[in-house]
């Protein structure tokens, strides 16, 4: 298809198509909006999704991590769950623009309720890259949109661990992308729900810097007991990516 | 004094005498028991006590961590407390061969009663490189006095967690290094004895494996949010420390 024809089929005004350098796979983007980041990437990067798994993403956005683990992983099926109506439908124009729609669907709703609209004891993977922010903390976005995703302002972390913990099969793993600053909060809440916490990798924008991004591997009924993986360091120098987000990430 | 004599006042049977390569200082050890590690050195360099502090180690073996505290800070004394009697007697031989009789003192006692020997809301500072074996898991060092430095014979992390909330004033600091696959464990131990996690730095023998060692401060009554460090990466290739270990920590 040619680029302008695509561009009027799939695209709506502020929107731009971004090339995933993944299986040839695309996004829908605005830049008004959310855009991806780092987070979604190495989120999928760190992620396990075995054959004939089925996976959920709490909070999708784009769609960006039910794509990258479609192209990365051997899952049988991705579910995305998104509450702002705008941005599911252009996720779901995402996954056609990738000719995904028979691997992924994208469902909008409020993930608060993500036990109701799924049924518990669901899922085989659940992710979720949820904001970050404490609803009260800090200056609010004054973009609405942008806003809901940085902030805690349509749901908090508890939600997303409770929800979670409900429509994870026993065994089932979660996958969370979220700030160091709160790990302790994060640690806790994954143990009362039933996520322990085994698999964590730290993320350091250098080597010498802190850690910025934490990722966390917990197992629904797991035994305690965790291992703290080698961490990612993204850049070099300034400007220039290390090897492993080069390599590994395919940035 | 010379070397022969040095070693008939300060020697017993089995024991030597190692250069720490700071202020001169030398330290006694005896190779049939347990001798100090990297864990020691590293949570020396990692705890801040600050000039007119005062810290208690709890578990002090040699008394390779008051030794190094007292080179490195301007605290104004240490106090190592220590179960093994002739552990405990080594090490004040230690401070004597250093001439630290009025910045050090060795105590003889059990850890679990150090809030009765020295009285609740004492110290700036509390470290431990305690056990970090569970006492049941594992073959038990057949060597008692070894066995008793790496299993939780004697005492367990939660004592160890609850003489330090006793004997620590408010916002007072504690410094441990421990094993990162009990780093849940732990974290909520913390917590629930108001010690907050506030810094914790993982160290990782090689830059691409996982961490082995995880050093926390953590901050009596402190509030929540923590911050990673840079990692510590001990070895650059096999045989060769990294820069960071040969000149921050002197190696």
């Amino acid at each position: 298809m040619a680029e302008k024809e695509m561009a009027a089929e799939f695209l709506r005004e502020g929107e731009r198509i971004d090339d995933l350098e993944r299986n040839g796979y695309r996004i829908i983007q605005n830049a008004g909006r959310f855009c991806f980041g780092m987070d979604a990437v190495l989120l999928s990067g760190f992620a396990c999704v075995r054959p004939g798994e089925t996976a959920l993403d709490l909070g999708t956005g784009t769609g960006i991590i039910p794509i990258l683990l479609e192209a990365k992983t051997k899952g049988k099926h991705f579910t995305g769950l998104e509450i702002q109506e705008e941005v599911a439908e252009m996720a779901q124009r995402s996954v056609r623009l990738n000719g995904l729609e028979q691997k992924i669907s994208i469902q909008v709703g409020d993930l608060k309720e993500a036990s109701a609209i799924f049924g518990c004891r669901r899922f085989d993977v659940v992710t979720s890259n949820p904001p970050y922010i404490s609803g009260e903390s800090g200056l609010k976005n004054p973009n609405e949109s942008k806003a809901i995703s940085r902030h805690e302002l349509l749901c908090t972390l508890e939600d997303v661990v409770r929800e979670t913990s409900r429509v994870l099969k026993p065994g089932g793993r979660f996958y969370l992308v979220h700030r160091p600053f709160r790990l302790m909060e994060i640690m806790g809440m994954l143990h009362r729900w039933q996520l322990e916490p085994k698999r964590i990798k730290m993320v350091h924008p250098y080597a010498d810097r802190s850690a910025n991004m934490v990722l966390i591997e917990s197992v629904w009924g797991g035994r305690t007991g965790m291992t703290v993986e080698s961490p990612v360091i993204v850049f070099e120098k300034p400007g220039v990516y290390s090897r492993e987000i080069t390599e590994v990430y395919g940035y």
